[in-house]
């Protein structure tokens, strides 16, 4: 039985998360877990899979939820409260499935307490990549990819020669406006945003992903996962998102994980390493069902946030952290109808534009950048 | 520096690892080696390798090379001389690249001496499966699989949870005549035949290739290498021959090696596993300019050899040794202009249907029934 503190458990992956601990009760149980806004979807969760302790964003929040469910769970709130979460003595695995770089700090505290991390949230590594996997490595503890992607390329990379590897190439599927050309981006509308082809995800996920911002951060987490620079980091178009990314080691052989998308099976994956575990809710490949898979150059002219994401990566010191807050701030203002879906890319560029690098931040000077970076964001919206 | 015996210098298979081993002289060293009709090649090949041993095929082929290198080099023949060669007792790898049966009993005793096997003489598996992976295990010693499709498998089963294996996707390029109908078969040439798409191959494996028996072969091979039952083997229609196969989970994860077509990558990595080493002379994979990986559904009233072989190896007993040994006789008839294209398939079907299987043969069983099937085939040549 593995124990598992799970941050963003009313999010896409946290209730797919929850999906699977469903169908392998034998196999998991969740003890510590964290949602935010969704107060009556986390009450369902929680007398359903009784947790010792729940995390929630507020004080009246937390007064709230005490009203509503028995004491036998202990519920704590904010900041501290996802840290509390995180570092729960029972779990051995942190599923840190929550949005945005207020998952930094209940990353690097599950890690000095020596848990495995299961890592969905990506802004984690983006913004703090270098701090991560030092602590990471300096305790041990194993950071496993929960995206797609990542996943991917781990399980491409699991029992290889990894001193071999030569290339990581990610597939993007490009998002719900891979074929409008850059003239015809302009007017899109948030619902457009949202309908994403291949993939069901989050709100703030699918934006990225439509102005490819997502796989600019995927490129910049890979970076630190992986170990490998950013000049053997390549991004191909792959609109079916079947081949989920490959890995080519120096012998030329490529090697590849392919599937229906599906988040599932990644999310299971990084509870179940080494092993597997069936999973018969998911649909299985069939490739001459589908016909072909396609694969195209990308235009780095086109998805201009890819390519500020490889400019700030290669820059690295704190261009990433305001990479990612510009991006965090921009999006929820297209999201809040504050702004066209271009701008977006236009708010991104000027803060990197703006903005003094500090080489090797430590998490004080993060902190600072990534306020000061939302702060200056904010002040070209009004 | 790795040790190697090499059977079938001369071939196509032998002369792709000998320009392995001249990439990486300081890796590998070819101590004892064979070869067949190719007398001249083999003399250069003597000279540049200098290997300790070698064998040909008769008494005066030995006699007539003795005139012509220097004595450092011993000279056997026949049977026994590739045994020698085999288990060499400096050798610590056996490459065994001849065609046909007459693989089998070098294989086996290069196994009791406990030499790792990369193994390329696929009929070897298809005739005496059982006992050559049954001493495999006696012995702990590897086979390695050299086929690009086994190799591919292989490397998509590197470190993972073989336990959760659930269907073994073999890839075919569909041959010489993947695009014809049967009907368009009739009076179809060797010349045509030997016109492979994608791979550059012996005249023997690319008429089994046209024919589809090939990939039947590999059904079959790929049973007895990774221990899985054939009706969690498939085979799908890749006309590009990029994904070179793959393997699926229960977790509905599919892991596959890809590539352009090169057979030196996969004998590369036999030689090199469980670690890989550069290939520069090797193309890099590059998928957005080969566009797209298509893929169809196999039609076994289409290829029906495949059909054949599938049966065969269920049926088990002595079919998949009458299936390999009818086939040998057919292609060399079809290759020496006795009979047409299509009659390949009937006379494999004849001696199918002909034969009462034995089963668990011991290879003296095998050795006669495969003596016997060839002497059915040709009977009905004349």
């Amino acid at each position: 039985m593995k124990k598992i503190s799970l941050l963003g458990a009313t999010g896409s992956i946290g209730t797919q998360t929850l999906d699977l601990l469903r169908l392998h009760p034998e196999e998991f149980q969740v003890v510590a877990l964290s949602f935010g806004k969704n107060l009556s979807l986390g009450v369902g969760i929680i007398k359903e899979f009784k947790p010792k302790i729940v995390s929630v964003l507020t004080k009246d929040d937390k007064e709230k939820l005490e009203g509503m469910i028995s004491s036998d769970t202990k519920i704590v709130y904010g900041e501290q409260g996802l840290v509390e979460v995180a570092v729960h003595h029972e779990s051995s695995i942190l599923v840190n499935a929550v949005i945005g770089s207020v998952g930094l700090i209940p990353t690097l505290e599950a890690i000095n307490q020596g848990k495995t991390i299961a890592l969905a949230n990506k802004e984690t590594l983006v913004t703090a990549g270098h701090l991560v996997m030092s602590l990471a490595k300096e305790k041990n503890v194993e950071i496993l990819p929960v995206d797609s992607e990542h996943s991917a390329i781990f399980q491409s990379m699991v029992g290889q020669d990894i001193a071999r590897v030569k290339r990581l190439i990610l597939t993007a599927s490009g998002g719900s406006f891979r074929d409008r050309s850059r003239e015809e981006l302009n007017g899109v509308t948030v619902g457009q945003a949202l309908s994403h082809p291949n993939w069901s995800m989050g709100a703030k996920i699918t934006i990225d992903s439509a102005t490819m911002m997502n796989k600019g951060l995927e490129v910049i987490e890979a970076r630190w996962l992986f170990d490998i620079p950013y000049k053997n980091i390549e991004v191909i178009l792959h609109k079916e998102s079947i081949i989920h990314s490959m890995v080519e080691y120096d012998d030329t052989s490529v090697i590849a994980q392919l599937g229906s998308p599906d988040m599932r099976v990644p999310i299971q994956y990084a509870l179940t390493f080494p092993k597997r575990l069936p999973l018969p809710i998911s649909k299985s490949l069939n490739l001459w069902e589908i016909g072909s898979l396609n694969f195209q150059k990308i235009d780095l002219e086109r998805f201009r946030c890819l390519r500020f994401a490889y400019e700030a990566g290669t820059a690295g010191g704190t261009f990433p952290t305001v990479l990612n807050a510009a991006n965090e701030v921009a999006v929820d203002a297209f999201l809040n109808g504050k702004i066209t879906f271009l701008q977006i890319e236009d708010l991104i560029d000027q803060s990197l534009e703006q903005h003094e690098s500090i080489s090797n931040p430590d998490l004080e000077t993060i902190k600072a950048v990534d306020m000061e970076a939302r702060r200056y964001v904010t002040s070209l919206l009004t």
